[in-house]
């Protein structure tokens, strides 16, 4: 299959750090917390990115359970990132500005063989797309 | 300032692959077209990723305007990002499962000078926490 482009089109609200992404026919209202100049309406930046991790090992998950013989009866994925706010303030110029370190613990519930549970989940440390992506991805402005 | 540590939890919604991520009080619903097993009721983790991107330059943005004497009119970053299938998918070993690469473009509208906004703008390539992650972060599952 060929390559394909998905976008992301955001638009700042005009209030505080406020922005609305518009993806096909969807919104995702981005904010930060009141202590950060925002006015609290959806997660941070850093929090959707936590999100996009749990959200895309879900599909992994749940896309792959079939094949690899596993019945999944619920599944919860926590993610947790650190960060050091004197990174991007420029407070201390030897911490970088974004997260340091991300951390994810999945938690699912099947009636499977514990190997084939265990069998899916490494499939999906290998092929998740948002995983691999944080490895490290080009990135340049137009 | 000490490392601040922040989180995301995603449970799968028991439909297809959809699940939502819950920040602190907030909810993103995640999915996928139908073409691909969804039932399309939320942006994929890729147009999500995207999302993040655009969020945090609007964050940055918007923060360090008044330091660099930058009134802003309007504001709206265009994001997209690469992916071929077949990575994922497994279909070709030679394809990274994750996004091949992401593009952003920025219009800003403002009557402060040129100069200013540049060097807004060149601030900001430097100090955003997203972008800066996307070149590269440890994750590891616990």
């Amino acid at each position: 299959m060929a390559e394909i482009t998905l976008t992301s089109d955001v638009t700042w609200s005009g209030e505080g750090v406020r922005s609305t992404a518009n993806i096909r026919d969807k919104q995702v209202v981005i904010d930060e917390p009141q202590a950060l100049g925002g006015t609290d309406q959806g997660p941070n930046p850093v929090e959707l990115l936590l999100s996009c991790l749990g959200g895309c090992l879900n599909v992994v998950i749940t896309s792959f359970a079939e094949k690899f013989g596993v019945q999944i009866d619920h599944l919860h994925i926590h993610v947790e990132g650190d960060i050091d706010p004197d990174g991007f303030t420029g407070k201390n110029p030897q911490v970088r500005p974004g997260v340091l370190g991300i951390r994810y613990h999945i938690d699912i519930e099947s009636p499977s063989p514990s190997d084939k549970v265990q069998a899916l989940l490494q499939h999906v440390e290998k092929v998740c797309p948002i995983k691999d992506t944080l490895s490290g991805v080009p990135v340049r402005v137009v």
